[in-house]
């Protein structure tokens, strides 16, 4: 056994035994070399090992970290939801969910906002205050439909590590990733039309498809696999499905990644049916594992896929600039968008364009994976330290949030008003179902780092689950 | 006779043997005051008396202009559309004239873009710069759903004048004046639904009810007084109309302002037959008699008025900054926000608000309506010195655009299409018609001041009316 052999085994009795524990930060290169009385490079190569056995993991200029045990919590199996096809009626909950999002005494634990603290945003702000110092009239005047042509060229460039090889002329600017969806359910369907989602599904997708009087079919999917091929296929037999929508990278909620031979088997079966495929990319340059996946868009060589996406969160939701491939339905797209808000704001699009084209996108994005995926660590073993044994837990791939599944005694929608007068929210599972399912499930966010303020947050939260999982209400039907 | 009645007599002569043309600017007060010689005090009587007397026309810290003589021109009859529902069938020809906009080299006359070179716009561009510079992060996160609380402040100060009583929370900011107009539509009706509009209208406005779905039934409409109430309620009997959507303060394109009377007589139609209202407002306060005309909303007791409005007409539309006060209908019109866009982009708000905020607003907005009106005048006296004489002119009582209506036998997409060559571009009639109609007339924008080269466009594009009129197309039915 060599020098850093040994040393490595030495660094991985000390995380299993949780003296260095899920999201911690390691000692440094220097301080271990000083500590075992070894060359700096040995413990560089040690650390390599353990990086290569997917123990710990490097954050660029802030040393390594203990990577998450993931096999910790067992996953939860895969959904049950009703499989026919459903109006939507779930808008007063998704309304007082975000209302209360801009109450600033109450600790959000289940929003999807990203983490805007990074210094590696400043040269956005750089970039604003250099349009107000510019002063060139051409900001202040109506956009071409199409979206800024500098803004569509670099997205095009950022597409290719999806698999995409497009020109500007395929992408069209949309107000974040709303519209771009709302555009691709409006371009592809009329209302009344049954469309294949994704349960559990963001609520926003399903707001979307409500907005616009689509009913919905959820089919069951699987937490590592994504969405049942299998149910879908059974569904376009009984049903006539228009398209299906779904979110196959870093999943919100669920946080997989479907596995690229699934992908495909996506598009042949949309092939098959001939119905359009709405895919929502938006937290799939977030996957932690690099190359990042694949879109079904890269697999689409008929323009039957409508890509979404946005800056959202990669960069900032308030920036409300997003992006559509409609491929086939572009021309209905144009309509759609022109219909529904004209041009998009053109200012936030050249402080986006002029961020990318200087070169700051990529390394904002190396850190913001490597953070979040840290702090998923130190997240998931602060929920396992506080919240009762019986709960499942997503394995997220990539993203921010997590899925959390208690035992069906549990409501998720009793806990938010619990929390009320502990100034705490989390996203009820009900939330992201057509009509109440997952009402014992919760989606928690571990974007921000964890702050003893959120830590403490976590453990009054864990208190009043344990408290009302000892006290379960027997609803008498 | 006083001397600066004397002295007012003599200038009235030179406007009347058009020494002094309309639009030009009159002499200065001292070199007349020198030329006269009469004191500074007299010229100013005089001025005051021929403004009085609606002939002349002050503009802040440039002098005195010649106003433009309206009855030079006669202005077109009642329109006679087609009075029956009917699906909207025109945007091949609304997508081209889009996509020509963003083409530099091409000479625009019909685009109701507003003028973005004022000075007083100058603070609009301090504040985007202040954003970069401050760095706060909230402009960086979802805005709420209702939008920016502080612009909502300053928009329910100015709506005083236009005589509406509205809190912030009456109010939502909106993706411009289209998302406004577009949640209005979704709010109060369903796919298939008839709408009642004047005719002509806005393409754009004929567009968002066309992409929703909607039937549309045009109602005659008069160049002074608006839609016709009489063949409105014959609509209304005939028809299960579920809306009126109408422009009624400096209409585009007619430019009428509805008088006072007819306002109110149309909300008693409306509640008669308990329909809702939906109103655009956007030219409203470029209205060229202040105070400026009330709205619609301000004569609402029963919340039935959807009021759109943005500040792409009085500001700057590259912006995106618009609002509805959807009255009864804000439930339903929140969630139409927020499954059409999410949130609307921050950082355009809040340069808005400060600058309403500062005190630039009623300035710029003063030096808007005056510059308009000035140009108003020399454009119209430009166009009757170039085009044939047998043409019909409006006469916009606010805005900045105008509607020529030319012999039945003029075809204005005709007219388009031989202008491809001298890279010049109107707007034809028919845009803004259901099916057709109106091929002979065009609407003309006024925005930008007539330079050299607007000026030898105006008379280039007079020289091919010209050639087309002394040369008919016979079309064979």
């Amino acid at each position: 056994m060599t020098r850093y052999q040994f040393l490595a085994t030495i660094l991985i009795q000390r995380i299993e035994q949780g003296l260095y524990q899920c999201g911690e930060r390691l000692p440094s290169v220097r301080s271990l070399s000083q500590e075992h009385g070894v060359s700096i490079s040995t413990v560089q190569q040690a650390y390599h090992l353990l990086e290569e056995k997917q123990l710990i993991v490097p954050l660029p200029r802030s040393g390594y970290f203990v990577k998450p045990r993931m096999a910790v919590a067992p996953i939860p199996a895969m959904t049950r939801p009703v499989q026919r096809p459903v109006e939507i009626t779930t808008w007063d909950s998704v309304l007082e969910q975000i209302c209360s999002r801009s109450d600033p005494d109450i600790l959000q634990l289940g929003g999807s906002i990203p983490d805007l603290t990074p210094t590696t945003l400043k040269p956005l702000w750089k970039n604003i205050s250099r349009i107000g110092q510019k002063q060139d009239i051409s900001m202040l005047n109506y956009d071409s439909l199409h979206g800024l042509p500098r803004l569509r060229e670099q997205i095009a460039r950022l597409m290719i590590d999806s698999g995409c090889q497009l020109s500007e002329q395929d992408i069209v600017i949309t107000n974040g990733c709303t519209q771009a969806l709302s555009i691709a359910v409006r371009s592809v369907c009329n209302p009344g039309d049954i469309v294949a989602i994704e349960s559990p599904v963001f609520h926003g997708i399903m707001q979307i498809l409500c907005g616009f009087g689509i009913k919905v079919i959820e089919i069951p999917t699987d937490f590592s696999q994504g969405m049942s091929l299998e149910a879908l296929e059974l569904a376009l037999e009984q049903w006539p499905v228009k398209a299906v929508l779904t979110v196959p990278n870093c999943n919100n909620p669920l946080g997989f990644i479907m596995p690229e031979h699934r992908k495909r088997a996506l598009m042949t079966l949309a092939q098959r049916y001939d119905i359009a495929i709405i895919e929502d990319d938006v937290y799939g340059e977030l996957a932690y594992d690099y190359p990042r996946p694949i879109t079904l868009k890269s697999l689409d060589y008929e323009g039957r896929v409508l890509l979404c996406s946005s800056f959202s969160k990669m960069l900032a939701p308030g920036l409300r600039v997003g992006w559509i491939v409609p491929g086939r339905y572009l021309d209905r797209a144009l309509h759609m968008k022109y219909t529904s808000t004209g041009s998009v704001a053109i200012c936030p699009q050249q402080a986006v364009a002029e961020f990318i084209r200087q070169g700051h996108y990529m390394p904002h994005l190396r850190r913001m994976r490597a953070l979040y995926q840290r702090n998923l660590g130190s997240f998931v073993n602060r929920v396992r330290h506080t919240f009762p044994e019986k709960v499942c837990i997503s394995r997220p791939q990539g993203g921010f949030v997590l899925w959390i599944e208690f035992p069906e005694t549990f409501d998720g929608v009793r806990l938010n008003q619990r929390l009320v007068s502990e100034k705490i929210r989390v996203y009820e599972g009900s939330l992201f179902s057509v009509a109440g399912k997952y009402r014992h499930c919760l989606r928690l966010s571990y974007a921000m780092p964890l702050t003893p303020e959120r830590e403490e947050g976590i453990v009054r939260l864990g208190n009043v689950i344990a408290e009302m999982m000892n006290n379960p209400v027997i609803t008498v039907g």
